[in-house]
């Protein structure tokens, strides 16, 4: 059987992993230290620097595919795999529109999907003539390595705006700014595509973020239109197809008053898809490794009616009270909820696990899993 | 996190695995050799002789619980373990019915469970009159170290049958007999139980074998009354409690014209629990890991009216066609279907894997997984 190869060390490629072992694969990582997160549970562990093209070379030996739990491995390096013979799946010509935003919107433009107004911004006069235009709903982003709220900014004021725009310029940074939009709520729509060109779309979500970082995501998305959620799965698939992706694509959108626009691309497995583990046939952990090997995707039905993620997020301190205990408290609460954890020290703010609930409500889903999230990070009950 | 021991390498270890990763417990294995089956996927393995009470030692070290894939560790070794302060779970003081048939018999017996007319045999003599109490009717078995149909015989005559004892017992095997039983199928009915005392029991399942190795299992057991399932559940409950078991029990039954029969018990995740991977909301794995632990037991609710089990079991030969695209064309074929392999090389009647199908009805279950489970040991369809 296959040897998949993934580079990237954090949760996603553990939660690859345990369904790698299930389908009979030969899962290996490149991890940067022995004690991430997905290193604690492989069995064949590399460590290595994903920005170095040996350490890359390395884990790529005879693997039938290589891929990845974050998108910031250099294109260069992924090239020359690939110039070996090596299947990098997703390929770096894709795999773009994930590392840079402005890249992102430009392709989506291009292909009329909807995108708030956008444009590049390299100097204070860039920056006050894009105020103008957006009359001041402006937001400005790095084009390259923001994640979950980092490298965004709000400018208050022209004057703000043209500062800032000079100071992150100076210090190197490429920027792009866009329009507020001015969402009602988020949603995700969420497809896996092999390189065969079969792809499959999971049903649209709600997420819900804290501080900019994913905290909720709830399947399907309450209230959403039958017509919206067969746009945006449409255009999901679209968007996969015109930019040739291979395993997971998650497009983030912005829902607004009159449709979507779509807010972030990610192409790997991603937060707002973890409710499939325990509410859907083909989980987006199995899918992405099914679709990075060109095998047949699986079914993306749900199996329950209503299936609620929470995040489980390191607060403000940790409690004294021990994490198995927190765990122990919730499952005798709640014998539905599906705790998952990824082996993480505590950290304000952190990703430390999440919980799933299957439920015939909106309502008790989100309340059982919102409880169980609660207490796992406080060590209290909502 | 607690670190879990397991001692055993096969594929009930490698799938407890898959679920101990997700929990985020730290998950350590004894195994015999680096390529058994859950040797290749583990992070912590320990390589080890679970007869040897050094290994055993070595790998209870610093553990919370210490638990099996298989009932054959000495439980000499294992009360060495206990009287150290060491969790093993199951107790030896349980597990013994699960290793010696005949202490499990004569334990039902006096808990009034429905067992066959039994009887120990030492000699022909014991043979010859045990045939005339059961009238012909009789199924010899080694007390202990059968599996899968080993260690069970058939005899045709009294003169074949004390031949046979005779020959069994002048090369020491301990034996007993019992009436064979004329069942109609098959059952399974399967509880977790913790520490402190919490039940849960799954649904009651029929099982169906191929000569003497379970093939397959069906969820529910098709057309079972309600009164009979009631009555199987209690039973596995009342067994366990009993016994004082810890994990998951599989107590295995012959259904009757007139009831059922218990035909053996089993004290660890069970071939006929496998559905509940991708049928149920707590799989069997995931269930026994918290029952060792002594954590509250997770819903044993279904998540599909019907789930269907199908081992693919080595055939009479290898087809030529690679593992792989054997998969491939499953997935191909049944998007539903959920393939799980155990990284085992093939051998004639070996299990080497399963495939799961959830679906509406238990005529569709079936066909999909034994068309996708024949595809993957035949590389053809049915």
């Amino acid at each position: 059987m296959p040897i998949v190869a993934v580079i990237g060390d954090g949760q996603l490629a553990r939660m690859m992993h345990t369904e790698a072992i299930e389908l009979g694969l030969a899962p290996r990582v490149l991890a940067g230290g022995e004690d991430a997160s997905a290193a604690q549970v492989f069995g064949d562990v590399r460590l290595g620097d994903y920005r170095d093209l040996a350490d890359l070379e390395a884990i790529a030996h005879d693997a039938s595919a290589v891929t990845f739990d974050h998108e910031h491995v250099p294109s260069e390096h992924l090239q020359k795999l690939i110039d070996a013979g090596v299947a990098v799946e997703p390929r770096p010509s894709a795999l773009i529109y994930a590392q840079d935003k402005l890249e992102q919107r430009t392709r989506l433009a291009a292909l009329s999907a909807p995108v708030p107004q956008f444009a590049p911004i390299a100097s204070g006069e860039d920056a006050r003539r894009f105020w103008e235009d957006v009359e001041g709903e402006v937001c400005l982003k790095a084009t390259r390595g923001g994640y979950d709220g980092h490298g965004v900014w709000f400018p208050a004021s022209p004057d703000d705006f043209a500062t800032l725009v000079e100071d992150l310029v100076a210090k190197g940074v490429p920027l792009y700014a866009e329009a507020k939009v001015p969402f009602i709520r988020e949603l995700s729509a969420m497809v896996a595509r092999n390189r065969s060109g079969q792809v499959e779309a999971w049903p649209v979500v709600e997420s819900r973020q804290a501080n900019g970082v994913c905290r909720v995501a709830i399947s399907p998305a309450p209230g959403l239109s039958p017509e919206l959620e067969e746009y945006c799965r449409n255009l999901a698939v679209r968007i996969a197809e015109e930019v040739d992706v291979t395993g997971v694509l998650a497009v983030e959108l912005f829902e607004t008053a009159d449709g979507v626009q779509v807010n972030e691309l990610a192409m790997r497995p991603h937060n707002t898809g973890h409710w499939t583990q325990d509410g859907c046939v083909t989980s987006q952990f199995e899918q992405h490794l099914r679709a990075v090997l060109d095998w047949p995707l699986g079914s993306t039905a749900p199996t329950a009616p209503v299936t609620v993620m929470v995040n489980t997020l390191g607060g403000d301190a940790d409690p004294d009270m021990p994490m198995e205990q927190r765990v122990v408290e919730v499952m005798r609460k709640y014998p539905e909820a599906k705790v998952h954890l990824y082996g993480k020290d505590y950290r304000p703010g952190r990703k430390m696990g999440h919980v799933n609930v299957a439920a015939d409500t909106t309502e008790r889903a989100l309340e059982v899993a919102e409880d169980a999230a609660h207490f796992i990070v406080n060590a209290e009950w909502k």
